[in-house]
């Protein structure tokens, strides 16, 4: 019997694209249906059907874009539905990707280095179930250890009552770990901007659940021995370092002269909010300053580090930095005219190359079609709307304040590209990467995730 | 004593990046200084530096971007210097491409389609005489022809004098044939925009610049026979009418209810001017309606046009269209799963997918960070910056009208621009492609130029 399940289960991995597309869908349209439930908000009455659907589908997809102030219009009960569906996609979207990894090492005849256990070449129950345990241990010994962080820091700091401390702990820490940027603040976490506990609690949460599955169960195994991480840890850190460098730096240069945004503020503040807006686009999509009132660079600055995106298998977004690194390195490898891309001692596969380049230019067609329509449909301006359709896609959740006042149509457009966004790249990715054939070449190769 | 001449000329050829960027290089600081004479002004005083070398490096460049009015701030000399600039830019860029693209093929042991003359391996002088003779031939007999029928109606229909027609039709035509975009009117040419012969005849002017001299060369000796066409025509012609009939149908869709564009006009006059707006991002420059009075999303939509561009070795600007339908290609087909690029009967060689993606990437970069440096020295917002930064690198020349009021770091940078969008995308095409090593496949390569 047993057997059997396993059989029906695995069946289904040949068919990546359905599993994952119809397993998102289904919780989107149940999230949905349970927000329109009369319990479900503040008012007693029934959410609107577009309301229920696109908070659904935020949450679900992780991403945090909101019609309707999360606080004052859902009870606590549909604020539970929000964290529940925020934590099924996280673990969804986690234990999917890895299992596709998983089997794609196998079907490759490439060691799964990532999960050093898997010797077999073709996925078996024991891993299946391995890995959604792991997951499961991960997500939730982390989550706990945030909202024991955080909710000792809402008793002790700010004097709420041990239930409410433990309640908004246990939200914020689910909705940082899985990059979803829910808060349960109209102003998302600004009034935090000086407590340096509460924002380095919720970017520690964003940058771990960021980083992907395989690298933190590399990291949590192998920490000790850095020589012999995967391509795709040392990539994922060394871009994560990198990209949080450089936002900081921006935002320190910018908005540091900005009265609106930093400028108010102290050495040490400019720094913890500097700090914390470079992390939030990849993709936590929480805010600690105004983010209307950030100069024009800044928006571009977080459009190009949504679109770049977290780390594969993980609940960030985008296109992820390993498809952002390894076209660095096509590109490197070209200006420097060697035949192969090489990373680490491993060869890239021309097929993963065209991988990423297809990832990468697929979503900047997205993106630039969404924004071309969103204009067509709305009064606004290229920078705020592209900033939107940025954030939908690359499942960030922040905006420049004018999600509410787009029009019905393009609310759904939206709604569509958070999914698209958070399904497309892992299927995509999956999809190109089933058909791929063995080749031969003189470096062994590695699989390196893209999307 | 020819032997040895025509010896040194080759050797250049060994080092194309220097040849080109130093010729065009000179260029700039030649017109910089005739430009700088006061007889070049209409005042009769020396022009500003900054003014002179944007003016002498838009020319030369074939852009059209100005921080002066050309009727008003130069003399009748300025002006001629300005036309000699373009002509001498269009000529430099079509005759050192073409070349190029001719030694490339001699290296690439493959049979240079383009030019059924050439037959030996290396290149000899009387392929580089050959070449610039027919891009003479070509320029020079297209210009004359399009100077006629300008100038016959200028005469005509606005009654100037027999001498001024010829003077309008001529500058007029030489900066249509090398999609140059310099007018001798502060409105470009909205006040022709009821008129179809000079719309039509300026449009031809830019869309046969633009395929570019290979093309060009192909279809004057093949065009009865469009079935032994190269690939290089096939997909440039394609993706030529693609891209106008695309734009002219979301310009009509879009513009034609704008009362400030081509909502007044009648239905004829709605076709030729959004035909016209379709024309010149790629990369033509001229404007028939007012370009700031635009929707964003059709800034937003000349933003697309303009970095694709036209055709290669031709005097349009952009990544190219070889290069945007070879992406095409690999993405179609690594979404199909073909382990393979084919286009036509013909498989698309590895290092030719990486060196469009490396062009392509290199360019969005480019594009991204310039405007991210516009953005932080100025005060104006992403959709009129970023439409100046791709107008300024894909050398088109339009603008939402912010050229002038932005600084002089801001000026630096686009003539800087405006130079890398010229020479990088050829240089780094011929740079790529010199370093490529032959390579084994199943079917027949063709080496297409992207760049
Ligand atoms: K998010
Ligand atoms: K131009």
């Amino acid at each position: 019997m047993r057997r059997s399940v396993s059989t029906v289960i695995l069946d289904q991995f040949h068919h990546p694209t359905q599993v994952i597309v119809g397993g998102f869908a289904t919780a989107v349209l149940v999230g949905t249906g349970l927000l329109s439930l009369p319990l479900a908000t503040e008012s007693g009455e029934s959410a609107r059907f577009l309301d229920a659907l696109f908070t659904a589908t935020s949450a679900v997809c992780l991403t945090g874009l909101v019609l309707v102030d999360s606080e004052t219009h859902w009870s606590i009960a549909g604020e539970l539905i929000i964290m529940v569906l925020v934590q099924a996609g996280g673990l969804g979207i986690m234990t999917m990707a890895t299992l596709f990894a998983v089997a794609l090492s196998g079907r490759m005849g490439l060691r799964a280095r990532m999960l050093v256990q898997v010797e077999t070449k073709t996925l078996q129950m024991t891993d299946l179930r391995r890995v959604v345990r792991n997951v499961l241990i991960l997500s939730l010994g982390t989550e706990l250890l945030l909202t024991l962080l955080l909710g000792a820091r809402f008793m002790i700091a700010y004097g709420e009552s041990f239930g409410r401390s433990l309640y908004l702990g246990a939200f914020h820490s689910i909705s940082a770990f899985n990059n979803a940027g829910f808060a349960l603040w109209p102003d998302s976490v600004v009034r935090f901007n000086t407590d340096p506990w509460i924002c380095l609690t919720l970017a520690a949460g964003v940058i771990i659940g960021g980083l992907g599955f395989p690298v933190l169960f590399e990291l949590r195994h192998g920490w000790r021995r850095p020589s012999r991480w995967s391509v795709l840890t040392r990539i994922t850190l060394t871009l994560t370092v990198v990209l949080l460098v450089i936002g900081t730096v921006l935002l320190l240069a910018t908005e540091g002269r900005n009265p609106r945004t930093l400028g108010p503020m102290s050495g040490a503040d400019q720094l913890l909010n500097a700090f914390f807006g470079a992390v939030m686009p990849r993709s936590g999509g929480f805010n600690s300053i105004d983010i209307a009132a950030m100069y024009p660079s800044s928006w571009l600055a977080y459009d190009a580090l949504m679109f770049i995106g977290g780390g594969s298998a993980g609940t960030a977004g985008g296109i992820k930095v390993t498809t952002f690194g390894l076209l660095a390195y096509v590109i490197w490898a070209e200006l420097r005219g060697e035949p192969s891309v090489n990373v680490g001692r491993r060869r890239v596969p021309v097929q993963l190359q065209r991988q990423a380049l297809t990832i990468a230019l697929v979503g900047v067609g997205t993106v630039a079609a969404s924004t071309y329509l969103l204009l067509v449909l709305n009064p606004h301006r290229l920078d705020q709307v592209l900033f939107e359709a940025i954030s939908a896609f690359a499942t960030v959740g922040v905006s420049t304040g004018i999600t509410p006042q787009l029009d019905a149509a393009s609310h759904a457009l939206l709604a569509i590209l958070m999914f698209v966004g958070r399904v497309g790249p892992l299927t995509l990715g999956t999809a190109l990467a089933l058909r791929a054939k063995t080749r031969h070449y003189e470096l062994p190769e590695e699989r390196l995730l893209v999307g």
